[in-house]
């Protein structure tokens, strides 16, 4: 089943940021929950942008969204010390957000994601910058998968973000993340593929349906989970659309629920 | 680049039917020069509907629409009569529509196709119906590329279509067509995958939204034409983002050019 991670609970949206400053515990609530009844499968908390703020920030966010929380949350922070006060917070087995080959990151998350029971965001990114090729997607992900399986996180629990870079400035950008999925999946069946998917659009016009379009060739590809506001209809139309296209829908269920609940927009 | 079959002049369209009864030239006319605005490659004309006036309807319809065609005809009938008047009337080197592993139409289409140059479709039915597995699909698939390919067609004048089937009567319909298209692509790289899209929603609802996510996985999987409404928007604005995404298009010069011409919509 594909995993939506819902996006919207992040200190640079302008409106979470005030709700924020302003402990309107209302607010956070209120979208969490709208994000769960969208299909959310994890929660993603992002307590980042007021610097100086984000511990207490976090700690509030955290003590706010639990109680109504009937998925997983993603704990999303750099900061080793704020992600062990979010872990010893929640009560489901929680993702991490993230982990990568750029020096500081990966030795600062070593440690603490030693020995714990968490998933992982792995991103294909090191002190070079972004991936430049498929080769960078592919030998980044294995390198990550294989250092991550050294501190016992399983292959299962790793979610590999290939980082979706615009088309716009290139036009093999495509092509390069997908076919790095592709082996990526090939060499580790039981990895899942992660990413925010707007990157691809950057640049161009009509951006929505360029994101929906290549959220169908990712899920082709192996993709099986996405960063993004699961309030937005047509990427969710697109997803469900997929999964049922995929052979992953029995009796086409997960599209006629969504139908029914006016979530399926064409 | 994607080869776009445009559907619209077939006389089973009740209003294509009338123009034809009435010998009604101009709205044949309009509809042709609409098509080719839109991005046609090949203008589908069929004229069977009207029975017993096929040979007729068709010689009316080819003299209305030779004059104003910029783009070769694909020639839609079962009748090898038909198909030889046709023939002899067109301009540019037509597609013909279809043949099939059907004794019938196999054994009345080879003695016409044979030496002629011309492109064709190849429909992967036979006396026992539509294919209900990938090996049906695969094993008529190159049947028919190599019967035809015995009678002087090339591969790349091929168009093989694996006869998408509604994904509401089996969870897997998607998967079989996808895998096999990968499959035929693979074993044959010249041959080129077309065929109706909108049998995979037969059926559901919301229609649009499962047909263009088809369109858009049958692209990745290696279709390279589709016989389709031009006017349709949705439908063609997912095929001119897949291209982009699969890295078929320049500097993103033909999305772009659509975007302006108001024909992407999300």
């Amino acid at each position: 089943m594909f995993e939506v991670i819902g996006e919207r609970i992040n200190t640079s949206r302008k409106l979470v940021q005030a709700a924020v400053a302003d402990r309107d515990a209302d607010y956070i609530v209120e979208d969490v929950k709208k994000q769960q009844e969208a299909g959310a499968n994890f929660i993603d908390v992002n307590a980042g942008a007021r610097i100086g703020h984000e511990t207490e920030d976090m700690k509030w966010l955290l003590d706010t969204i639990q109680p109504i929380a009937t998925v997983p949350l993603t704990l999303d922070s750099p900061d080793p010390a704020v992600l062990e006060m979010a872990f010893a917070m929640v009560e489901k087995t929680p993702m991490i957000n993230s982990i990568s080959l750029e020096k500081e990151r990966f030795e600062a998350m070593m440690p603490f994601l030693s020995g714990k029971k968490c998933k992982v965001i792995a991103l294909c990114m090191d002190d070079a910058g972004m991936p430049n090729s498929f080769d960078d997607i592919l030998g980044r992900g294995r390198k990550l998968i294989e250092e991550l399986n050294k501190i016992g996180i399983a292959t299962s629990d790793i979610y590999v973000d290939p980082l979706v870079q615009p088309i716009s400035t290139d036009t093999n950008k495509g092509t390069m993340v997908l076919d790095a999925v592709r082996n990526i999946k090939a060499e580790f069946p039981d990895v899942h593929i992660t990413g925010g998917l707007s990157n691809i659009s950057y640049g161009l016009p009509q951006r929505h349906i360029i994101n929906r379009t290549f959220v169908t060739l990712m899920m082709d590809a192996g993709m099986d989970s996405a960063i993004i506001d699961p309030l937005d209809k047509k990427i969710m139309a697109s997803i469900r659309t997929a999964d049922m296209l995929l052979g992953k829908d029995d009796f086409c269920m997960n599209y006629l629920k969504g139908v029914r609940a006016g979530a399926i927009e064409s």
